[in-house]
């Protein structure tokens, strides 16, 4: 920690000489200096990421995590806004003209390359034998200062990594900063190392799902299914990796609890299911940026594309983390220096740095908490994609600290120092952007505002006047434990509302007890069927939820807006057509 | 509980026969029913309150809630929508017209009007030796069913509780239903037994304070005060009394604790302050109707007219409820069988029901809920509006929890069955009238939702243009715990935002550090210093706020509307309008 600090302290003495460039990078230079004793390492790393990761542990969390911040932040590396598909078919006659070495060009060294990795010095990096001078790009970088990770080497693992890059106008751009080529003999050294694909071990996905970003894999199902079944099957279930998917080999598997009075406990996945009682929950989760492109119509934000169906429902079954936490020595008095609860998951990044994420000390401990390590989901062996073997479901908490993969809990006084925690998800005002943004000013994400969504109709859907009646369905949840106990339909773009009937579960089961209070962690599905206003050609649809602790959605997206594209919870609204009769009797 | 259900439900009989009144009457002539037998113990407790109370006490709490809910919700009777000032000089000339008698109408015997005490039969009342067939009037009564507890009987103890009624055009409402006069020797008796003013003993109160009912005595300080100190000064924290303020011995209180295992435990003051360790809390109330008035601009609701101050802050300090209650017995099997803490106030009305409500039992147990038996604000004895002796305060609730005066709590399978927990307090869609409301389709407000409010400048401010800059100040709170973790201003009606500075403690003091999460008690003041907008002849002023949940204040008054007037928490706004300097110079 106090390496981090010092370095942390000389980067912003280095900044100020740097006036120029204004986003917030401050944490860079100091990492890479204080990452420069194993700028050697990252070459092995590459081909073979477990290998990487191991070496790399002796270092401790600290600058893993500050690194993983810088490579890995996949939410923001998607901005360029393009998707998948299009980044799949792009670029090949592209990579090759930029591939043709120009023998007019500087020929340099991988040593000389290497100097080139600080604001003063210049930041070069290589491509395909290419050498490049970023240094004027790195402020405009759509994936924020991630990209000060490959500065002195190869651009090529990390875009491996996020196929986002794989663009004509990415490569393009790319080109404009070309200063020479790399020599010969370090260009075939450098072919020697190039990683297999990290994906290509990533589960087969249902082809239902609507894929927000392939490499890592992110995708939503369609909004109709979702209101289909209160519980969302596995498989259609929102998907939201961060990096790609670990095999984890259930026999060798050990998850170490660290932190506590009795030392290191390590459990393996046998002695998790057998030494504690199992629970069931359903619980609901929801990625932060559900909804995001809402906020995206309103000016561009950084990150995935999410429409409204970045949420699912389903029953997780596993070991209270409390009875484990318990086990491992947990005792009243560690509330005296202890206030979180970390968490890392065994996905990790070409650098070996993995996913880590916290929540606080007294959700974990609390008897209502519910936390659960859970190696089950909808009653079946966790699905690789969310989670195999051993997963953390932290119900009413946003979906980033639900993390998945679990190898290693830390109860700490301090937050997760990973990138998610401390870099990402968080809220700020609209008004802040990234030339202003301060992320130590705004709390990390853990619980989630009222959210409610209209699933059916679709957007411009036509109905016939004949029909009479319009049936509108959708989600409603809200973090925190907290009850949806309303939701209001306006058919008139807000003027005037109804009320929606609420179910907490399948259709035709007998409805359920309310939850204890503070403990109503599944959403609510709801349905309205309402007269079709007489002269109405057009309906503008809007939902809004409340719940029991009376928090109602915002009206509008723009005062939400938020540079992250977070949170975004005003009111859905959707516009249907109505058809006259005599219309349809013309076709 | 089994008289009252059943007399609820002969009543859902009754009124199906009444189609023309489909106001939420369900109750009432059951209830009147029930407490037929008491009709003469009215007589006596008019005179006096306190024995009229304990007589009827034998009768266990449910009728009497059931009564309560009809005479006394005070929060909706001052519906008139006038002041109590324009109240006060009202009506004397008016008065002295309807007293007259008019010898040509028919004469009643007491008797006689007693048998019209239904819709059937006819409602008939009485009033300074006339009587009334207010059968029409009863759906009308802005006070809702509170009116029926007169059915038969006398008005005038009921006007002498709610001052509201000490007005010209309520004088002139009833004289059109007059339909007789009362016989000289029922007239007599009913003279003899007319209560003195049940508010004679009410304590003398700030002059300061904004007064929208005197009697019960309802009141908040000017706003730029309330942003002025941190800790409200205990004078001119807001009032908000249901019914008269009872003045209690402290040498012959009790307090009852009921319904655990241990059976009932009496405390006297001194035992609740030298029994229990003594705990302080500095903690926010906000009434469920601060900012009514902005709804009241909507569209008319019933309720008070609260500004923006029915919201302070104090430090509270008595016993934490849960130690009493572990004293009185309770061990954790008692959640087996009971969900909530029902508490009962020494104020009563003038059947001697008592102001009553009901927090979860898992808030009341918790060890971070921190709910206390206050016997201290603010270091000083409880001031007499404020509850003295003994109040509860539960922190991140509703002020109608906060129930003052305490005389008894019961640990019960139930909420409490009294009129605010039950039919007032709960928050409604848009689309709710009185027509369709059905109070058992919400729950009852607990925690409350995000809110903030501008203090300074006030509505209509003129500034300067030689000012350059405007200071707006305000305060920010949160529901549940839930911190406060940003307020955003904007001075162009919401197009464009800034972040405003909190501060957590009165000026020039060091920031108090982050409350444990869930345990954010007290409200943040803010300020926000921005230059003029150089062209602008008139800046809206607009502020909004976001708890450590992420929950965001609605962007507007009428999507959040709702009959009563409660949560009333859009984002606040409010013009000023700027002067050019050569204006000032002309005057």
């Amino acid at each position: 920690m106090l390496l981090f600090r010092q370095c942390h302290s000389l980067t912003r003495v280095g900044l100020r000489k740097t006036q120029r460039l204004q986003r917030p990078l401050e944490a860079v230079p100091s990492v890479l200096a204080c990452a420069g004793s194993l700028s050697s390492r990252w070459g092995s790393s590459y081909g073979g990421q477990e290998s990487g990761e191991q070496s790399q542990r002796a270092h401790g969390p600290n600058w893993r995590h500050a690194l993983a911040g810088l490579v890995a932040g996949t939410g923001a590396v998607l901005a360029y806004g393009l998707n998948h598909n299009q980044a799949e078919r792009a670029a090949t006659s592209t990579k090759m003209q930029l591939m043709n070495q120009d023998s007019s060009q500087p020929i340099y060294s991988q040593d000389e390359v290497t100097k080139h990795r600080s604001l003063e010095d210049g930041i070069w990096v290589t491509y395909k034998g290419n050498v490049y001078d970023i240094t004027e790009f790195v402020s405009m970088h759509p994936g924020g200062d991630k990209i000060m990770l490959a500065a002195g080497g190869d651009l090529e693992p990390f875009w491996a990594l996020y196929a986002v890059h794989s663009q004509d106008h990415v490569l393009e751009i790319l080109s404009e900063y070309k200063v020479g080529e790399l020599s010969a003999m370090d260009r075939q050294q450098q072919q020697s190392v190039v990683s297999s694909d990290p994906y290509s071990s990533d589960p087969a996905r249902h082809p239902v799902l609507r894929i927000n970003s392939l490499k890592p894999f992110n995708a939503e199902p369609p909004p109709e299914i979702l209101s289909d079944s209160y519980i969302t099957p596995s498989a259609i279930f929102f998907k939201r990796n961060h990096l790609p998917v670990p095999r984890v080999d259930p026999a060798s598997y050990r998850l170490q609890v660290e932190g506590l009075p009795g030392g290191v406990l390590s459990l393996s996945l046998e002695e998790l299911k057998t030494r504690f009682p199992k629970h069931s929950v359903t619980a609901t989760l929801q990625c932060a940026g559900n909804r995001r492109s809402e906020m995206n119509k309103v000016k561009q934000v950084k990150g995935l594309n999410w429409g409204i169906a970045a949420i699912s429902n389903a029953t997780w079954s596993g070991a209270k983390l409390k009875d484990v936490l318990q086990a491992a020595g947990y005792v009243s008095e560690v509330t005296s220096w202890a206030c979180h609860v970390q968490f890392e998951g065994l996905d990790s990044d070409v650098t070996g740095t993995t996913y880590g994420a916290s929540i606080p000390l007294n959700k974990a401990m609390s008897e209502e908490g519910d936390v659960l390590l859970a190696y089950e989901m909808n009653g079946e062996d966790l699905p690789a994609d969310h989670g195999y073997p051993v997963r953390v479901v932290v119900p009413g908490t946003v979906g980033a600290r639900n993390v998945k993969w679990l190898g290693k809990i830390v109860v700490s006084p301090d937050e997760s120092s990973s990138h998610w925690q401390q870099n990402d998800y968080k809220g700020f005002s609209p008004g802040t952007d990234w030339d202003t943004v301060d992320f130590k000013s705004a709390p990390a994400i853990q619980e989630l505002p009222i959210q409610s969504a209209i699933t059916q109709p679709a957007e411009g859907t036509v109905v016939d006047r004949s029909a009479e009646e319009v049936t509108v369905k959708g989600y409603a949840w809200s973090g925190g434990g907290r009850e949806v106990v309303r939701v209001d339909v306006s058919l008139d773009g807000g003027k005037t509302w109804q009320v929606a009937q609420l179910r907490t579960n399948d259709k035709g089961k007998a409805p359920a007890p309310s939850p204890p209070p503070g403990q109503a962690w599944a959403w609510k599905l709801w349905e309205l069927t309402a007269p079709l206003p007489p002269d109405a050609q057009e309906l503008e649809i809007v939902c809004k939820a409340v719940d029991n602790s009376y928090n109602m959605q915002p009206d509008s997206v723009a005062p939400i807006w938020n540079l992250r594209g977070v949170l975004s919870n005003a009111w859905h609204r959707i516009k249907i057509s109505i058809r006259d009769d005599y219309e349809e009797d013309d076709m």
